[in-house]
């Protein structure tokens, strides 16, 4: 057989888990919470399983799933969506990027990727046959927007952007969003926003997403994760947020690709939306984590890129290891010190990225206190 | 935008079931149980949230549920399967024949569809700009190999077959699977064998798998469902069993279209699969049902199909109106005499096969009692 994705291996996420695991190191590599969930959440998915809803959803998710959702969005962006229309809920984020992807990418379409960029993104437009056009942005967020604009052929059907960014952590600025609405409609684009992790953005600085802004609304797919904003990332729900033509094109192939979601799943998760405290109080819970991980990543040795969103932290570890590269520092720091890390190259098509390695800070208090002793 | 699947409404599934609840009608048309799944299930769910397991499962599926499939497929067919390598656990079947289909067909390949099929063989094929070729078989089960044969050209990667067969009803002999494993080495093919319905075979025949044929084994992608084994649609659990070498090409596919699956759902399945007597049962119960259905569809004026598999009744309709094609019978039957069923051309490519509608048995004798009481 001739493989649809001939240079993918496994997913860096389950190599350095499955590394952590053999080796009992501390497991900050793949992007999960060590804590529980919120026990509403757990109490609420028990009470949907005994009432019986264990048959399937509807195919583009529970009306009143929908419904919350599109409540949480007027609530907390002002942004007025159409729970009927313009939602579907996917099994994960994940499965949500795939099926954009899919619904709109022929073979020998081009879609623009900005590095870094999470590793579904290349591979699940390759399946399509088409082909990801990566271009590099700073560390430090900054997209080189007129080199994205360079980057359009016409064969360019759509631009994917992650905001906050995996593992950058750079988070756009109303004016970045400016420059992609004129790229997108100046050439006609998609856009494909990947706002996973909408609440997880720090030091006061506010989330400007695609539905908020009056002319990436009606081009984008905004994707979404209850995994993260919930801490049950196991649970694998998430939603896509488009306008109706092409919600409509997103769910003839969510139909086909997975018909429907997990159903007790999706009427626990109505519940916990009821209470916008939750994700309100996201960003202080999580960055005095962040700031406990960089003063020990710092005591370490390490020199931290600041972290501005997601639950991750980048650090060089050239001032402690100059020998080696990315890749084998991250092995040689789950083996050798117990601390599993997630190296920076891999979220990048060219090898240019070096030096740096990837924490995740969505842990308990103690588990960083421990990986922080042990690299000490 | 182009579209991707540009003759695909919404799944005839979804616009029955709208219609059932729009006319207060009682739903024999999509296939789900209306009665409670076993209460061990639930009770296991909440076990495995409680214990904490709300975080990402591995890529290809909990190890223990894993070995628990491969210890069923030992027990019940005597297949060995290696837990590791060749089992995926996936969102449901759905997924798992999306993947299958992905992760093999490229743009302008073939595929051989044999009709009746289950309405997403076709779109998931046409979603890889791929090509289904579709075969009619007759509505006795029986399949023209030769004219399968003769259908294959050089573009041809893979046959699709449902064993048993929704909505014929149609279970695969011993030589079914010998002359489908014929053309597929003649021609080097691969086979999805679609096998959810697996336990539901009746009058005491044998369920044939292509795992258990060791020419298709080494070929064949074979698909599950935990939903339909365990009365649970909504959970959305499936997993493809495959040879490692296909078995990694559809992983390569799974970890970009989904990653992982919900993991209390995973963990509760462990639990419930202890217990063969669960399965070993399905036959009675659901023949019981089966049988109590076509006394009351014949009492009704309805030819039946005998049905010898999955949890379908086809019924010709013609004796008791003759001026409507079988979408307008279905629509009329649920609006006007409140039962709503399944027209059976949406199965088929032409619209040679007229006169016959489906009705699902997976409900409370009660409801099935109800139903027969107004279609007298
Ligand atoms: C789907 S496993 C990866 C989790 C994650 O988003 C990350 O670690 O970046
Ligand atoms: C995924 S909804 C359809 C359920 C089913 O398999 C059927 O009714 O044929």
């Amino acid at each position: 057989i001739r493989s649809k994705l001939p240079q993918t291996g496994t997913t860096i996420f389950t190599v350095m888990s499955q590394l952590a695991g053999e080796h009992g190191a501390i497991n900050l590599s793949q992007g999960f919470p060590d804590y529980p969930c919120p026990p509403a959440l757990i109490e609420a998915l028990h009470h949907a399983a005994q009432a019986g809803f264990n048959q399937y959803a509807p195919m583009a998710g529970l009306p009143a799933l929908r419904e919350a959702i599109a409540r949480k969005l007027q609530q907390s962006r002002a942004v007025s969506v159409d729970p009927d229309n313009e939602i579907t809920i996917t099994a994960g984020a994940t499965q949500a990027i795939f099926t954009a992807v899919a619904a709109v990418l022929h073979a020998g379409d081009e879609a623009i990727v900005i590095d870094p960029s999470y590793d579904s993104y290349a591979p699940a437009i390759a399946a399509q046959g088409a082909h990801a056009i990566r271009i590099s942005a700073g560390l430090d967020g900054r997209i080189d927007w007129p080199a994205v604009a360079d980057a359009v052929t016409p064969r360019t059907r759509m631009i994917l952007i992650n905001n906050p960014n995996n593992p950058s952590t750079g988070v756009f600025t109303a004016a970045d969003l400016d420059a992609l609405a004129d790229i997108a409609e100046h050439h006609d684009l998609l856009v494909l926003a990947d706002e996973v992790y909408e609440h997880l953005v720090y030091d006061g600085v506010e989330h400007h997403s695609v539905l908020a802004h009056p002319r990436l609304r009606q081009r984008s797919f905004a994707i979404y994760s209850f995994g993260k904003t919930f801490h049950a990332t196991g649970w694998k729900i998430g939603y896509c947020v488009a306008p109706p033509t092409l919600s409509s094109e997103f769910r003839k192939i969510h139909q086909f690709l997975v018909f429907c979601v997990n159903a007790p799943a999706q009427h626990a998760l109505v519940e916990v939306l009821r209470d916008p405290t939750h994700w309100q109080s996201l960003p202080a819970f999580f960055q005095s984590r962040r700031d406990r991980l960089a003063q020990g990543l710092q005591d370490a040795g390490f020199q931290l890129v600041p972290s501005r969103g997601t639950y991750f932290q980048l650090a060089d570890y050239r001032s402690i290891r100059d020998d080696l590269d990315d890749v084998a520092f991250a092995r040689w720091l789950t083996i050798e010190r117990g601390v599993a890390c997630i190296p920076v190259s891999v979220f990048h098509a060219d090898a240019r990225q070096q030096g740096l390695v990837r924490f995740c800070f969505a842990k308990q208090e103690a588990t960083l206190d421990a990986a922080i002793a042990r690299l000490k």
